[in-house]
């Protein structure tokens, strides 16, 4: 397939993902059919150009490639088990969020059924779909992935990972982890300005550019601990990374101090340990060994 | 002052921060004297046009305007309590990292010694002075600020906040919580990642653009924290975003779930109280109003 061969291609859930990942196939010219257990939700994208099934397994027999993008993975066997017939031979790319675990269960699934099997992990929101910064992660079948690439570029930058169908998975759920510790981050602090009167639209445009241009620590970080070695010059030390003036501070505010009292605890641990002397990414151990 | 009026400066305090400081007013030809209470830490300065006062008092006589970048609060009145006299008269800037009731105390203590006081947080490291992406926030003296923002603007964007010493600190203080808690979040992803063999470098490669792009939901958020509606449409709600999935994922790989189970009872704590179909933005309550 040439990146300009276009693909017969079906679509199983048209929720607000579902229906931009169909939006994005028939812009780009693909014969798309769409099916949702509710209707109604197809109504726009027949208006661009899909195809309406009026079942799942009439959806399945319309072409080589199936996109299940399903409520969880309950919904995938709930509407995939009964067409595992009409699925043999055919590639099912799963982008439905599963655990790891879930996954690789879903993969055995397939084998079992002669299906090839990709799974995706969408990072990224539905409004960003087919355009800057969208990112799409795979893992399973390589031949899938490699056949299919061109149409899978159509969602965003596409990056394949491995046979392990639950690596994709797993690599979504760290990113979407540190997204949302990130945002309790921000939260926090917008909690902790508002009684001296700082609206949180004023501590965003400080803090939006603020936590980008420090996402640019995590690479020295990264070399730290993949060096193995936490006493290499030149980091800022446990020791001074002490949050105790933060924490008094959110105390001060009146706010909660979980956010910033979780850091403490695992920078506190690596501390008594004794290794206050060594470099802020030891925090690292605190999470790979729990207590 | 116009901007290119040269001040007579001194700085007190050459840690790496103070070094950085008084580097850029040098470089700025500002005349400057610089003092460190161990000896040798000027020596890189005063190759490079800074001059030595042999002792804090003669580095606070030798002009009117006064930089403190020492260790902590207590460092700063240990310094400057047996100088107040010749302080009087003249303009302290203090960046030495305290609370903001730290900053608030020697705002009062300035005063009553006649000195004019101006409070700075620097959100940047040492390096990173001069260069773009540096920023110090200000709040006390409006004169000081209105008089020396020429000279502060050496160092990086210089943005004011207001007669309340406390405020500099404050801001630096919850953008460093955004930090940490961050800084938190990613290291939990890179821990979650690296029983299936992703080295950090890798995920750090992934994760830096990701949350630096994620940072722009804080925008929205803010403007549904300030206007006051956490039911406005369009919003991802509370009940999508549990992060069952996630800590799941983290158990199974063996790591720590603190930093998402902090999370994920910041968001249950608003289902439970019955706001589960209201969007993200809700978590800012619990923080806002702890339990």
């Amino acid at each position: 397939m040439t990146t300009h061969d276009k693909v017969r291609v079906s679509v199983l859930g048209l929720g607000e993902m579902g229906r931009a990942l169909a939006g994005a196939l028939v812009k780009d010219g693909h014969t798309t059919t769409v099916w949702n257990r509710s209707p109604g939700k197809a109504d726009d994208l027949v208006a661009q150009g899909a195809e309406r099934a009026a079942t799942a397994r009439d959806a399945v027999r319309a072409g080589p490639l199936v996109i299940a993008c399903l409520l969880d993975h309950a919904s995938v066997h709930e509407v995939l088990d009964p067409l595992a017939g009409e699925l043999a031979g055919r590639t099912l790319i799963n982008v439905t969020t599963t655990s790891p675990a879930q996954s690789r269960e879903l993969a055995a699934w397939a084998a079992d059924a002669g299906v090839t099997y990709l799974d995706g992990g969408i990072m990224a929101v539905p409004d960003m779909i087919g355009r800057a910064g969208s990112s799409v992660l795979y893992s399973g079948s390589a031949d899938a992935f490699d056949r299919y690439k061109p149409l899978l570029d159509t969602w965003g930058t596409s990056t394949y990972f491995g046979e392990d169908a639950g690596l994709a998975s797993l690599y979504d759920l760290a990113l979407l982890a540190g997204m949302y510790v990130m945002f309790a981050g921000f939260l926090h602090g917008a909690a902790m300005v508002a009684p001296s009167g700082m609206r949180a639209g004023e501590f965003a445009a400080m803090a939006a550019p603020w936590l980008s241009a420090m996402t640019g620590a995590f690479e020295g970080f990264a070399a730290v601990i993949d060096g193995g070695d936490y006493t290499v010059e030149g980091q800022q030390s446990l020791e001074f990374s002490d949050l105790g003036d933060i924490l008094a501070a959110s105390s001060d505010q009146g706010v909660s101090t979980e956010a910033v009292a979780m850091v403490q605890r695992l920078i506190r641990r690596q501390i008594d340990a004794g290794h206050g002397g060594e470099g802020f990414a030891r925090v690292f151990e605190s999470i790979r060994r729990p207590q």
